[in-house]
């Protein structure tokens, strides 16, 4: 199919990149119309963009735009990256005007915008927190001063910005930034790279924004001086920031899980332009480490609160699992540029893991709460030392996922689809009107309450072309119908059904996936999910709370592995979930008697209540009365006593 | 029995204190004569201070104090503690001069004692870091700067080496300091408290030594003053620094682990000097908070990384276990004061647990190399981020743990023995004499590796009085003979077997515990032990390693639950073991094909092989050639697939 004419386009544009296997399309290809996602999006719309912008103006990170700004006396206030969280919240605008255009919302962003342009120094340095705080000291903490990370979201709000509005005055701002940036540490000057990656993947999309290629090189040079010792002075070792090993010698996931991810964005970012095998290669090595041993059922990433890293494979604590929500949407992003230069359906998957689990459970049903970290199982306890408290905030002091949380709702629309020379592939469910490249198909569906998705041809080239749908690996069993006859194609779960012909108007597709519940084992490695299942149903990773268990104790109930599933729609609960029952008993533990280890030998099998265990979707956790909460459930057939 | 005349006197001296309910005996009261605990006092006289002292010259501590005294130019060197690791390598040679004088290890401590004096400030200030590093800025962070810390550690050493050697130089230092301390912080005077307890038994310690009141009543302000947010600026949340709640009103222990129970211990003292109910009373709770969810079966505390801190109840992770080699002796510090006053055997149970497992497996079986973090899992791998590597080094920056371990293990004869009112109590077993109160006992045994004790009553004074003997918690059975006489007393585990009597010269005790491994379950609410068994042996909890099962991974064994267990002495095995047998099976995780997760219904049973799996005690693993290690080991009737 043909390049679509430069418009407004999707956060990651590679329309025009030469070793994309798939085509973004543009940004207001694809609408999401009604359903699951949608209440979603309407929620960021009028709840959560409107919080963020209170949350940002109290803690302070407008102010210090002002006082950098010379509008307004004062301190700056909050952490060196403060700049960031006030571009990812204008890039949730930007990217929820190319969503639906709205006035009232343009109007509400612009003078921020003005106040940004203002700000930036005549020389193109732009930083509120060395501006106001330690003038003078510009550029000497490469390591931790978190000045290129800014600029990174920066650029990925005026890209953003710029696509939906065709406004470019935010564009300039980075331009000028990104200018200066490259003045100072462009191929052949100061050797230096940044402690927190970002800037890599906003680089190259600025690149595709502009055509000027200085951008890609100098993503290229700032990723080709990692693992070369060149970030001194560090807190933590090298591993933490991405600098022990340069890019293309990485054969694992490692340090802090949101630098690792933004980091192989970035880089994939890079192969999609220039097509440099060692990259990809480099890349699938860290992909299959993070999927083969460090990776969530939730989707989330990061098993330490220590340096909000990587474990070691297989060491993934569930209740004090880190799994910080920005984490969650990293690997979003990254699985969405490996899709695009790959095509294969294992990184939608991933994709899909990620959204409906370890990212939403992010943000509150109610929109102004937000977690930052996400545990797969809670006591329901008090927390002593604070950080690990399952609550979600109205803000964080480090307040990075809030508007990351946002801008991904915002986005959602574009990684449902995209185009390559033999036709459209859709990635994602949901109720959508889809228009590009001449194409446009409704689709209709209640996922991922319902496995049930129909799509129908309403504009198509008389041309044929194949219409790829992708499988989900979770399914058990799929069938596509065309005009209501199955049996055409193969539906594989993990790959894409093919269906090419000659499309009409009119000619419909229907999607079955086998929706039934199951459960789910974990590798015998990992320890904290041994002798546990979790429950699946759809995309959708389920959990028990306490409060759908009075008057047993949650940490008491075991689940019967042979038990059958039920689902059963629920309206009235949690803004209407599909809640999933199995049978299970309440063991007593009284016989411990306050004892943590007891002779095998000295216990007497544990005495049991029979009890009905209903699940919820994990996402939907900690929105009612506080309590425990879990993912992995002991399963009965696995007592030892 | 009378109080013993003030001589040469134990690390805590409670001879004189009026609610202890045991009291302490002298320094040389005991002698470890030979067997498991001698083999470790020699070769910490041999290798461990010698190594200690090479380090300390290398790491730059003795040489801040020689710049402190202006006796040599240069810079501070390492953290701000480093006076600390220096007083505590000088406690560990006076409590080894308290066990057996030599001249040699005297003169070599001599001059570093006269070093300390002279690096102090006419005022009584002492602190190397403060003097070299940041002159005139002494007393400005209390929360961070470790300035009482390094006194109590000064205050220790000076106690000890004037009750080893009768010289009274550095006690004299110890003095001044904290008279200067009490100039600056007493009642009535600024109103801090510092943010790493140690201070606190120290001060006690020395209100003992000089019968000063002053140091009693400035331990109390000091402890009086937690809990009311005079501790500000701190990195971490109040809870890190034990400055939540008052410390009467505590009820958990929490933060940081070893400040936690350095807190606990000095607390402890103070409540045996004064009586105070409402310590007494917090100190019971946060005793049961701990054993009853916060407590490694290895004797290991502090599960986070994160914090070096405890988790929450149940939080007890086997991977990333964080277990500071510090806090085990910590909760041997705090425990042997609770056991002085109450007389109640639960605490010496978890002194041993703590001595033979989690302390011990913090020095290598050469002498010269040290964990600081010591885990219950390990999957072998290469680390990352460092942190956790599972191996021992010669030296930390953060050097606590070594010279702590130093002084351990020189005192130990202080923890075997107590008297009181009606008699003697033997808390710990060994090869050792025993001579105080015109008693003379000499005790010989193989323990931990038999379960025989015999006493022979050597000297005693004629008017009859109790023989008490520890029957730990931990054994099965036990019996206990008097001159081949069994049954003429109770001998319950958990409990002290008491003989009373008229006892004459020649008389024989010979306590039997059954020693027969046994396995032990976890508490159902302990995640990552769940479906998994431990082995113990006597107070031996034991490991497997992965050195010992090959070709078999170990992370692929599992012990069958209905196995006999065999014992075997194994001398040419890591100095001299028991080993433990038991039966297994080697599973194949070959059908997870780099798959974490997987539906259950996709899932066959697991082929396997069958295995004699060889457990050694866990103390003794990393040192042989480096690989995994798990003390929890999966059960075979766990398995659900």
């Amino acid at each position: 199919m043909a390049v679509e004419p430069r418009l407004a386009a999707s956060v990651v544009d590679t329309r025009a990149s030469p070793h994309a296997r798939l085509r973004t399309l543009p940004g207001r290809a694809v609408t999401i119309q009604d359903g699951f996602w949608a209440r979603w999006q309407k929620l960021n719309r009028t709840v959560s963009l409107g919080h963020g912008l209170r949350m940002l103006e109290s803690a302070g990170n407008i102010d210090n735009l002002r006082i950098a700004a010379g509008q307004q006396a004062g301190q700056f206030r909050g952490p060196v990256f403060m700049d960031s969280d006030v571009f990812k919240w204008l890039e949730a605008v930007a990217l929820d005007l190319a969503r639906e255009p709205n006035a009232e919302w343009q109007s509400i962003a612009s003078p921020i915008i003005d106040l940004v342009a203002a700000a930036q120094q005549p020389d193109g340095y732009l930083n509120s927190y060395y501006q106001v705080a330690e003038p003078g000291r510009r550029w000497t903490d490469i390591t931790h001063g978190h000045e290129m990370y800014c600029v990174g979201h920066l650029t990925q709000a005026a890209v953003a910005w710029q696509r939906a509005t065709g406004d470019d005055r935010l564009l300039r701002v980075a331009v000028r930034a990104a200018d200066h940036i490259e003045s100072v540490f462009g191929p052949g000057k100061r050797e230096a790279t940044p402690g927190h990656p970002a800037i890599e993947m906003a680089l190259v999309e600025l690149y595709r924004a502009t055509g000027e290629l200085r951008y890609l090189r100098l993503a290229q040079t700032l990723v080709d001086r990692r693992g070369r010792g060149l970030l001194t002075g560090g807190r933590y070792p090298s591993a933490y920031y991405q600098d022990r090993v340069p890019v293309r010698e990485a054969s694992t996931v490692e340090g802090h899980a949101v630098r690792s991810l933004y980091l192989a964005s970035g880089v994939t970012d890079i192969f999609l332009e220039t097509g440099e095998q060692a990259l990809v290669a480099a890349l699938e090595r860290q992909w299959q480490d993070m999927v083969g041993g460090k990776l969530y059922v939730t989707g989330g990433l990061g098993s330490r609160y220590s340096g909000e890293s990587f474990g070691q494979p297989f060491e993934l604590p569930n209740e004090v699992a880190y799994c910080e929500t920005c984490a969650a949407m990293a690997s979003v992003m990254w699985n969405w540029r490996m899709l695009l230069a790959s095509g294969q359906a294992r990184f939608a998957d991933e994709i899909e893991r990620a959204l409906f689990n370890g990212f939403l459970s992010g943000i509150a049903l109610a929109g102004d709460r937000f977690f930052y970290v996400n545990p797969l199982l809670s006591q329901g306890r008090e927390e002593v030392l604070g950080r690990a408290a399952p609550q979600r905030l109205e803000w964080w002091r480090v307040a990075c996922c809030p508007p990351n949380v946002m801008r991904t709702l915002a986005s959602l629309g574009h990684y449902l689809a995209s185009l390559d020379e033999r036709g459209l592939q859709i990635h994602q469910y949901a109720s959508a009107q889809l228009d590009a490249a001449g194409i446009r198909v409704s689709m209709a569906s209640d996922y991922p309450w319902s496995g049930t998705v129909s799509l129908t041809i309403e504009e198509t080239p008389s041309d044929p072309w194949q219409l790829a749908l992708r499988i989900p690996a979770w399914a058990p069993a799929a069938t596509v119908r065309v005009n209501g006859k199955a049996g055409a194609v193969s539906a594989t779960p993990g790959s894409y059904a093919q269906l090419e012909r000659a499309w009409r108007g009119g000619d419909r597709v229907d999607l079955e996936l086998d929706m039934r519940p199951r459960l789910l084992g974990a590798h015998p490695w990992i320890e904290s999910s041994r002798g546990c299942l979790a429950i699946q149903r759809g995309p959708l990773v389920y959990c028990l709370e306490q409060v759908d268990h009075a008057p047993h104790q949650l940490m008491d109930l075991e689940l019967d592995s042979q038990s059958p599933l039920g689902a059963t729609w629920t309206p009235d609960l949690l803004d209407g979930v599909m809640t999933v029952t199995a049978r299970g008993r309440g063991i007593s533990t009284s016989m411990w008697n306050r004892r943590l280890y007891r002779p095998v030998d000295e216990l007497s099998p544990a005495s049991s209540t029979p009890v009905t265990l209903t699940a919820i979707p994990y996402y939907a956790w900690a929105n009612r009365a506080p309590g425990a909460m879990r993912v992995w459930i002991p399963a009965t057939s696995t007592d030892v006593f």
